[in-house]
């Protein structure tokens, strides 16, 4: 599956892309004072094949929830069943990214590929990796000071397409392994299991995509997740760990030094080979990881863009890159985490992020706050008048 | 007018700014992580004087349209026809700050405020300062490539209020003056024509309000109107006019030296007293300038957010400080313009912008794009559910 999707992955259509650009310069608007909204929309082109490209519509949030070994070198304060908790919160609607999701419109798949945690919901909410016999689970929590947490996507949408409102979030079991290994002392992961999520990921972006979905949007869920990012970052740029970790939560200064410490060990340990992916995560990545970079690579391949959110999904894109250098042309940077690592990766591939607003919760939240930007600049090559249209006079 | 606008502004509500800091460290994310939004958040809660702040639904932009004597000092390679002509192509839907405003389901208003061309719409199109008795022109324009352009808020709406798709765009004819004189030669406007369209902009920003708008964001049209931008910023601020000074819709090296040295005649002919924002508004500033600095004045007086487009509105928003320098606690900068001047005035105004992406073309667009994280950290305070209410263990 991995091999027959990094060989669908092609360059841009030129002749999209030039096509955008001469459109972009007959609408009315003097040149090039959209920004980097123009770049954008020549490049939706140049992945759709058409100008102008499809609206980005439906938008669909893909949350990878995975667990880490590593947790046990105390490089997070959370404890590690927080993971399988915050699955429970998406499904009831009440994080932040359900706030989002509801606002813009965009439908939430929380998929289990590797929570350490047995989760306790209801069997029907675990019933495969269909997304037909994914039951629609919608909870609901109530909040503080009587404020109502909706559920699920109908009740306080704004934002989505007219009359299109998403279902609740949706839980996917393909759990490959209950939590990876502890980086520090093993491998995280067999090649074997890389695989297995990396299927995960190219599978759901396939249901997502024949469901309808115009974009996809990275979600990611796992404590001590930004340790196993920050190992991928400095593994595929080869930057020094310090550069590529950061305080993900909000660590202290003596769990922050012992954080650096773990990554350079476990680099040390395994010493990854940046053109070989595949044992890259095997060394030290997560579940998510691989399965985001599958996710990824699922979107290229079908030329559907990948919107990404924050460190998490930028380094599981080095090693989409890695496997598809192409891949980078599906891809569209949604901000810049507060993380360090994630500018680092972003240099990396090339991409400048649409929204910097020192965000570090990951869930596909910056994302979401990215995409009215990204279905803007798709809208314009769409709607607006051009110059000899309007009767305006040009300089 | 004026005179009770000002009164009417106060600080933000302290009580209400606690309580949302509070209720922001409960909610199911580390504390902190939604950077920007965080901080945006309390300051609403302060300005609505309640935790959490109403939504900021539905929006209306407004945008004033008006032209500018030293326009004939060739500071822009444009006709000063194009003001009127863009003014067509906005009641028609096919302009870019409509295809935005569609998609955030944001009303738009159209003010002229001091446009120099005849507008040659029909008479009811110009019925008067009433939103009642404005018309909805909608008049619709086709694109090349047989693109339909949408007209009016319904056709392309998504992203708006649930069931609430605004009406078509809506001309106010509030014309004080055919355009400005040539600040290089006299006095732009007289003190009276400022407090005319200053108090055009307050009666706007009541009227929207009173029909319901939970933001207000700025939209401008003017031929030239980033050189008195420029000199207002220049004048409000200290810096010098080459440091305030940009190149629009992208002018030539010639004329971007020209268009420096017109805005240093101007600033050394009338040397406006910055403690005295009448009296630069009416040496160097535009018809929309002073509108857009009663818009800013009127929503702050009502405690309703006004979020900030680009340099002609950051331009606009100096003035308002100067009148009132509690009103900045209802602005929000929507974006940073490519134009240097709007950086050095929202330095001066010590506000961050949400977007950055090079942006220049104004209409509202900036401020459109910023629009859902607006909102988005508003609903955060309303939905998110609690680590207590969703059974999530913190750290």
């Amino acid at each position: 599956m991995l091999e027959t999707t990094i060989a669908a992955i092609g360059p841009l259509d030129e002749s999209a892309m030039t096509a955008a650009r001469d459109l972009q310069a007959r609408l009315t608007k003097p040149a090039g004072s959209l920004g980097a909204l123009e770049d954008l929309s020549v490049r939706l082109a140049g992945l759709a094949g058409a100008c102008p490209p499809p609206l980005p519509e439906p938008a669909a949030v893909a949350i990878f929830a995975g667990d880490h070994g590593v947790h046990a070198q105390r490089v997070t304060p959370w404890p590690q069943e927080v993971t399988a908790q915050m699955i429970g919160n998406f499904l009831a609607g009440g994080a932040v990214v359900n706030a989002f999701a509801r606002q813009a419109g965009a439908s939430v798949t929380v998929v289990d590929v590797g929570v350490a945690t047995p989760l306790s919901f209801p069997p029907e909410a675990a019933a495969g990796t269909d997304p037909a016999a994914g039951a629609e689970v919608s909870g609901g929590a109530e909040a503080a000071d009587g404020r109502a947490v909706p559920t699920g996507g109908a009740a306080g949408a704004t934002g989505g397409p007219a009359g299109a409102a998403p279902a609740s979030p949706r839980l996917v079991d393909a759990n490959v392994r209950r939590g990876t290994r502890d980086m520090t002392v093993t491998a995280a992961l067999t090649p074997d299991e890389v695989r297995a999520a990396i299927g995960v990921g190219i599978r759901i972006a396939g249901e997502l995509i024949d469901a309808g979905a115009g974009v996809l949007l990275t979600g990611d869920m796992g404590i001590a997740n930004t340790t196993p990012s920050a190992a991928l970052i400095a593994a595929f740029t080869g930057v020094d760990p310090a550069e590529a970790t950061g305080r993900g939560t909000g660590v202290d200064d003596e769990t922050y030094r012992r954080k650096i410490g773990v990554v350079r060990t476990a680099l040390d340990r395994h010493r990854p080979d940046p053109a070989d992916p595949l044992g890259v995560l095997a060394a030290v990545g997560g579940l998510e990881h691989a399965a985001l970079a599958g996710l990824i690579l699922g979107a290229a391949a079908r030329r559907v863009p990948v919107l990404l959110d924050g460190v998490i999904a930028v380094s599981a894109a080095l090693a989409a890159a890695a496997f598809a250098p192409d891949a980078v042309g599906a891809m569209i940077a949604g901000h810049r985490s507060a993380e360090p690592g994630a500018t680092v990766a972003l240099r990396h591939l090339g991409l400048d992020p649409l929204v910097d607003l020192g965000l570090r919760l990951g869930e596909g939240t910056g994302a979401l706050l990215a995409l009215p930007v990204v279905t803007g600049a798709v809208r314009v090559l769409h709607e607006v008048a051009t110059f000899d249209a309007a009767g305006v006079s040009e300089k």
